[in-house]
C-alpha cells in the first residue's frame, strides 16, 4: 500500500525548476535551501532565462543537467504546469514537488488539470507533492526544501498550512524539540496524507507523527495509516481545520443530526489511536508528554513544590482531568518527614515549606520517594524549582544537580514525572526534558500532559480498544425504504425489534392488535419527529382507547400508514439511541447515546467507526456520561449491556454491508433487565429524499 | 463596613521589627524594601542586637524611634509575637505586617494566641495584616515591603500564596501588565480577603481587583465586597485552591450530595459577577481581555490573517465557546475585494493570500472594514502578523504602523479587536497591548479572551443578573424534622405540594386514598432514596392494588411511617431537583436541575446564593443543558417555567428565613404545562442527624 517515498526525502539529486534570484521569491528560498545541501547531492538551479543565482549558474532547462534529477521542485506560473511536469518526468524525476499555486485550490477546471497530470506521473511511476505546497524537509539528510526554520528532532510532520507549520517549528523549538520529516502537503494531488503517515512509519529517525489536515481524502485509508502508526509505537497527533459545519445529512434522521463533521473526526481518531488536539501549542505539549512516554498506569497522581500555592491548584486541576491527588500512606510520610523540616506538609499535595530552599537535592530525595512508592502512579513536580538559578546565579549547577537527580529517579522508577516550573526558559527545563521528563511553564499544561498520559495508555492498552471488528453480514435482504423496511433489515441483522403489525384501516388496525394483545401502540410511520408530531398513542388497554387514538391520529396524519405495536415495558428500562450514518470520507460511522429527547438536547452522544465488534460497542456504550443508568447506580437494576452491545455491533455491520444504506437507526433502543428492543427504525438510502 | 486601609499602603512612616543584615532572611528583603522608600517616608529598622543594615544604623526597640510609626513590620519568631504587638501599638502604629509563621496556621493554639492579639489591635483602632504573610506593595506610594518584582500596573493583588503572586508578576511583567497594589494576607486574623478588596474598590489607580484564596472567612462579605468591585466597573478575578472536596454534608440529601465547596464559590462568583480562572495565567489572560474592556454585544465574530490555517483553527475554536463565525455579507465582501490580491478568500474568516505580505497596511484596512461593519460584533487577528519585523527587520516600522493604524481602528469602531500573534514578544504585541488590544501568543488564549469579553458582557448587562433579592418571608413555622414538617414548610412559603395522607395502619392508607380519589401512589418516608430501595407504588388505581402495595412496602420497611398521594401527572412534565443548602462560609445556597436519577448521574445542576428573586431563579433553571425540555423544544409542551422559578425562589427563601433550616428541597418538583408541583420533600435540621 505504502509508497516509497525516498526519492522525495532522501533524493540523490535535487533541480529546482523556477529557481530565482529575486530573494522575495519563492524559488530563491528553494534555491538556498538546496544549495545547502550540495555537499550531500548535485544542485542544479533551472531558469529560463538562466543567469546566475546565488552564486550558482543556472539552467535554461531540464534538459541540460547532465544527469536525471531524482527531485525536481516546480516553482513555476500554474500556467506552466503541465509543461514543467512533462519536463520533468522527460529528465527522469522519481519525485517531483510542485510549489505552483492556482490549480485545484481554485474550483474544477483547476483540479481537471491536476487529475490529468496526475495519470501522467503514475504512468511513469514517480509521485507527487503538491501542487499548491511549500516543500520537503529531511533532516538527517539535510534535506530543506522551501523551510529554513525547523530544528532537527524525531517529530515527523505533515501540514495543510504554511503558518500552522511555522508556529508549531517556533514552538518545538521553544520546547528543545525539532523534526525528522516534514511535508506540506498542499492539493494532495498525488500523494495524500495516508502516504506520507506510511512513509513516516517507515522511516526510522520518525518517533511521533504530528498533522494538521483540512482534507483527509480517502478517511478509511488514512484511518488504517494512522492505526500502523501507533501499532508500531509512533504516537500520531492530529490538528484539524474546517470541520466545525454540520453536513448536509442533518434533517434526515436523528443519528444524521448528531453526527457532525467534526464528530465523524473524533470517530476516526477513536480508531485509530489518533490524539486529536485544538491548537499548535497543545499539539507541541502533547509530543513533549508522548515522546518520553512514561507511562501512567493509573489514576494516583502525587503532587508537590516548596511553597502551598501551586499545589493547591494543581489538586483541582488534576481533580477536574479525572485523576487523584489522594492522601500518602502513614509509611510514606514518614520517610518524607525524615528529609524534611518539621513544618513540611506531608498529605499531598506536599509542601516542602522552605525543604527544597534549604537543600535542593530535596527537590530529589523527595521525588525519588514518590516515584518509588507503589501507591503512587505517577508525580507531579510544582512551583518555584528552576527558579534558583535565575534569583541565584550561584546556585545553578546545585539546582541543575538537582533536575538531573530527579530526572534518573523517573528513569529508575519507570513512572511519569511531569514538572511544572514558573520559570519555562530555566536552564533546568533543558535538564528535564532532555532526560526524558515532560517540562511545562504553565501548571494546567502540566495537569493536561499527566492526563494524556493516563488516557493514552489506558485507551489504547485495554481489551476493548484491540482493533474490534464485527461480523461480516453477508445474508442481509435487499434494503428497502420505510418503515417497514427498516424493522425488517435491523430483525435480519439481528436486532431484536418490537412486535408491530401494519395497518391503514380501522379493521387493520383493531385486527392487529387482536393478534399481539393489548396492551398496544398506535403510529403514524414515516415521520423524522412522531412523538412531536402527535403520531403516536401508547397504553391502549382495549378497542375503545385504540378506536379513538386511530381517530386523533389519523386527523392530524390523514396519509400516513399505521403501525400497532405491543406495549414495551420502558419503565423497566432506559431508551438510548443506536444508528450509523455513511460520512463521506469515513464511511460508516455508528453513533450512541442516551435516547429520546436525551440524546439532542443534552448531546450525551459517542460515536465510532463501522463496523464495531460487541466489546467495542460496549466500551462505545460505557463512555456515555449516562451510563450508569445501565449499570446499577444507585440500586438500580442492572440492564443487559451486552444485548445493547450486540444491538449496536449489529447496527453498525448492517452500515458496512448494504452500501446504498446512507443511515440507519433504532431509536430509541430499549435496554431492560433482560435485552435490547428496537421500539422505533429509520432508514435513509442513497439517492432517496424522504426519510422513513 | 470597609476598614480605612491607608495606614497599610500609604503609611508616613515605616519600621521594621526583625530587620536583618542577613540576605538570607526575610528580615533583610523587608529592610531593602524599605530603604527604598525612603525619599518618600522616614524608614525605622528595629533589630534586638542593634548594629548597622544595609548600611543604615538599626535601632533595639521600637521604643527608641522618635516619632510614631505609622506602619509596623513585624519579622520575628512567632515567640516574639505578642511581645513585638504590643510594642508596635505602644509605640502608636495605625496598621501592622505579621510576616512571622507558626501561629493560626499550626492550629488551635495559634489561633487561640491570634485572636487574643487582634482584639488588642482593634482595641487600639490599628489593623494587621497577616501573620504568616510576605508584606504589602503599593506602586504609587513606592512602597514595596517584601516584595521586588512587581511592575506597576493597575492591577489590585491580594494573594494567600507568595509563589502564586510571584509566577503572577511573571507572568504580568511578560503581557506588558502590572500591579496597584499587593497584599500578602496570610491567616487573615485580623484583615480578611473582604477587607482588602474594599480598598482596592476605593483605590484610584487600581483598575482590576486579582484574588488568590484558600480561606474566604465569612464568605458573604467577601461576595459584597466583590460585588461593590464589579459596581464600582472593576473587574474581579478569582483564583481558588483546595475547594475540590466534597463537604462532610453529602450524605443527607441530594441537594448536599450535588453542592461541593467548590460549587458554593461558583454560586458567589455567580453572585458577585466574579471571572473565576483555574491556573495563574488565565488569570492573566482575563486581565488582559477585561483591563480594555471593548465590548463585545454579540456572538458574531470576523477572523482574519494571511494564510489560511491559522483562520480555520480559530472558526473551531470559537464555535466550540458558543461564538459565530458566519459568513459575510456581499456587500463587505465587495469592499474588502477592492483592497485584496484577486486570490483572497473573503468568506469568514478571511484569508488575504499574500495581500497583508504585499502591503502591511492591508491588514489595518480590512480590520478597519470589519470592525466598522453592523454584521460584526468583534474582530480576530490570527497568525503571523507579528513576524515580518521579526523575519525582516527592515519592515519594523511598517509594522508597527499597521498595528498602531489597526488599534485606531478598534478604538474608532468601540468593539474588541483581539489578536493572536505567533510572535508574541514581537514589537507589535506592545504596540497592540498599549492601545487596549488584548494580544496573545497562543490562539485558543485568543478565542477565550473573545468569549469571556462576550459573557463578561451578557453576564452582568442583563436584566436577570441584577442582584435579585428574593421576599424577605416572616410567618413560617417552626421547622420540623421529618417528611410532613417539609411538606408543611414549603407549603407555608408558597410552594404547590402534592396532596397527601400520612397513614400507618392498612386502615389509614385505604381512608387516605379514599380521601384523595383513585389512582394513589403509596410512599414510605423518612427514607432518602425512597425509590431505590422499593418505598414507592405509583399507579394504584384501586383498594385491592393499594393494598398489595401496603404489604410489599411493610415488608421491605417496617417501621417506617407512609404517605398516601394523590397521583400526579408525570407524564406531562419534567421533573427537576430545587433545593438548597447551608455553607459554612457562603451561607445558604440554591441548586436546580434536571430531576430524579438524572441529577445524580448528569450532573445537569446549577448554583446560586440564596435568596434569589423569581427573574434570577428563572435564569438560572435556564442556565440548564437541559431547559429546552423545559421550552418548547422540539414541539414539546412549553411548560411553566414561571412556575417553577416562584418555587426555586419560595425555596431559596425558606433557607434564608430558617437558620435552623441546613438542607431543604423539592425532588423531584414536577413542572407541568401549568404548575409545579412538589412531588417529594426533605429537610435537614441543624445538629439533627437523621434525613427526613
Amino acid at each position: 500500500m505504502s509508497r516509497a517515498l525516498e526519492a522525495l526525502f532522501a533524493p540523490s539529486s535535487v533541480a529546482i525548476v523556477g529557481a530565482s534570484a529575486d530573494s522575495a521569491k519563492w524559488g530563491n528560498v528553494l534555491a538556498r535551501g538546496a544549495l545547502a545541501g550540495m555537499h550531500r547531492r548535485p544542485v542544479y538551479l533551472v531558469n529560463r532565462s538562466g543567469g546566475e543565482i546565488l552564486g550558482q549558474r543556472s539552467l535554461p532547462s531540464l534538459d541540460d543537467i547532465p544527469e536525471p534529477p531524482e527531485l525536481v521542485v516546480v516553482s513555476v506560473p500554474a500556467s506552466g504546469f503541465e509543461a514543467a511536469i512533462v519536463e520533468a518526468l522527460a529528465a527522469g524525476a522519481r519525485a517531483i514537488v510542485v510549489v505552483s499555486a492556482g490549480l485545484g485550490e481554485t474550483g474544477a477546471e483547476g483540479q481537471v488539470r491536476e487529475r490529468a497530470v496526475v495519470e501522467r506521473v503514475r504512468a511513469a511511476g514517480a509521485v507527487m507533492l503538491g501542487p499548491n505546497c511549500l516543500g520537503v524537509f529531511d533532516a538527517a539528510q539535510e534535506l530543506d526544501l522551501g523551510w529554513s526554520e525547523l530544528p532537527p528532532g524525531s517529530i515527523g510532520l505533515v501540514s495543510q498550512s504554511g503558518n500552522l507549520a511555522l508556529e508549531l517549528a517556533r514552538l518545538a523549538r521553544d520546547a528543545g524539540l525539532g523534526f525528522s520529516r516534514f511535508a506540506s502537503i498542499g492539493n494532495q494531488a498525488d500523494l495524500v496524507a495516508a502516504d506520507l503517515v506510511d512513509s513516516l512509519v517507515a522511516h526510522e529517525q520518525t518517533r511521533l507523527i504530528a498533522l494538521y489536515l483540512e482534507d483527509f481524502r480517502d478517511g478509511r485509508a488514512f484511518v488504517a495509516a494512522a492505526a500502523r502508526a501507533r501499532a508500531a509505537g509512533k504516537p500520531v497527533l492530529l490538528l484539524t481545520g474546517g470541520v466545525t459545519g454540520a453536513s448536509a445529512r442533518a434533517a434526515l434522521s436523528h443519528t444524521g443530526a448528531l453526527v457532525s463533521d467534526a464528530r465523524a473526526v473524533e470517530a476516526a481518531c477513536r480508531a485509530a489511536g489518533i490524539v486529536a488536539v485544538t491548537t499548535p501549542g497543545r499539539l507541541i505539549d502533547a509530543a513533549l508528554a508522548l515522546l518520553p512516554a512514561r507511562p501512567v498506569a493509573g489514576r494516583r497522581v502525587a503532587v508537590f513544590g516548596d511553597g502551598g500555592g501551586h499545589g493547591v491548584v494543581a489538586v483541582d486541576l488534576l481533580a477536574a482531568r479525572g485523576l487523584e491527588v489522594a492522601p500518602l500512606s502513614e509509611q510514606l510520610r514518614k520517610r518524607l518527614g525524615e528529609l524534611l523540616p518539621p513544618a513540611a506538609i506531608l498529605t499531598n499535595p506536599v509542601d516542602l515549606v522552605g525543604g527544597g530552599e534549604r537543600d535542593l537535592a530535596n527537590y530529589a530525595r523527595v521525588g525519588d520517594e514518590l516515584l518509588g512508592a507503589d501507591e503512587v502512579d505517577a508525580v507531579l513536580l510544582t512551583g518555584y524549582f528552576g527558579g534558583y538559578s535565575i534569583d541565584s546565579p550561584a546556585l545553578a549547577d546545585e539546582e541543575a544537580h538537582a533536575a538531573s537527580l530527579l530526572a534518573d529517579a523517573a528513569a529508575r522508577a519507570g513512572k511519569a514525572l511531569v514538572v511544572h516550573t514558573m520559570y519555562p526558559s530555566a536552564p533546568v527545563a533543558t535538564v528535564l526534558r532532555s532526560a526524558a521528563v515532560p517540562t511545562y511553564g504553565d501548571i494546567e499544561r502540566a495537569a493536561d500532559a499527566l492526563a494524556l498520559l493516563h488516557r493514552y495508555r489506558r485507551r489504547h492498552a485495554g481489551p476493548a480498544e484491540r482493533p474490534a471488528h464485527g461480523r461480516v453480514l453477508s445474508n442481509l435482504p435487499r434494503p428497502v425504504a420505510g418503515y417497514s423496511g427498516a424493522r425488517a433489515l435491523l430483525r435480519a441483522a439481528g436486532v431484536d425489534v418490537v412486535e408491530a403489525r401494519e395497518a391503514h384501516t380501522l379493521d387493520e388496525v383493531l385486527a392487529g392488535a387482536a393478534a399481539l394483545g393489548y396492551p398496544v401502540a398506535l403510529k403514524a410511520v414515516d415521520l423524522l419527529h412522531k412523538s412531536d408530531s402527535g403520531g403516536v398513542a401508547l397504553g391502549l388497554d382495549d378497542p375503545e382507547s385504540l378506536t379513538r387514538a386511530f381517530a386523533a391520529i389519523r386527523a392530524r396524519h390523514a396519509g400516513s400508514a399505521l403501525s400497532v405495536e405491543r406495549l414495551a415495558p420502558v419503565a423497566d428500562g432506559v431508551e438510548l439511541i443506536a444508528g450509523a450514518i455513511r460520512d463521506p470520507r469515513f464511511g460508516p460511522i455508528v453513533l450512541v447515546g442516551l435516547g429520546g429527547i436525551y440524546a439532542e438536547i443534552l448531546r450525551d452522544t459517542a460515536v465510532a467507526l463501522a463496523p464495531l465488534g460487541e466489546d467495542a460497542a460496549e466500551a462505545l456504550i460505557r463512555s456515555l456520561r449516562g451510563a450508569p443508568l445501565l449499570t446499577g447506580a444507585r440500586g438500580r437494576a442492572k440492564l443487559d449491556l451486552a444485548a445493547a452491545a450486540r444491538a449496536v455491533a449489529a447496527i453498525s455491520e448492517v452500515a458496512v454491508a448494504c452500501e446504498d444504506v446512507e443511515q440507519i437507526e433504532a431509536n430509541p433502543l430499549l435496554v431492560t433487565p433482560t435485552g435490547a428492543l428496537a421500539l422505533d427504525a429509520r432508514i435513509v438510502l442513497l439517492g432517496v429524499e424522504s426519510p422513513a
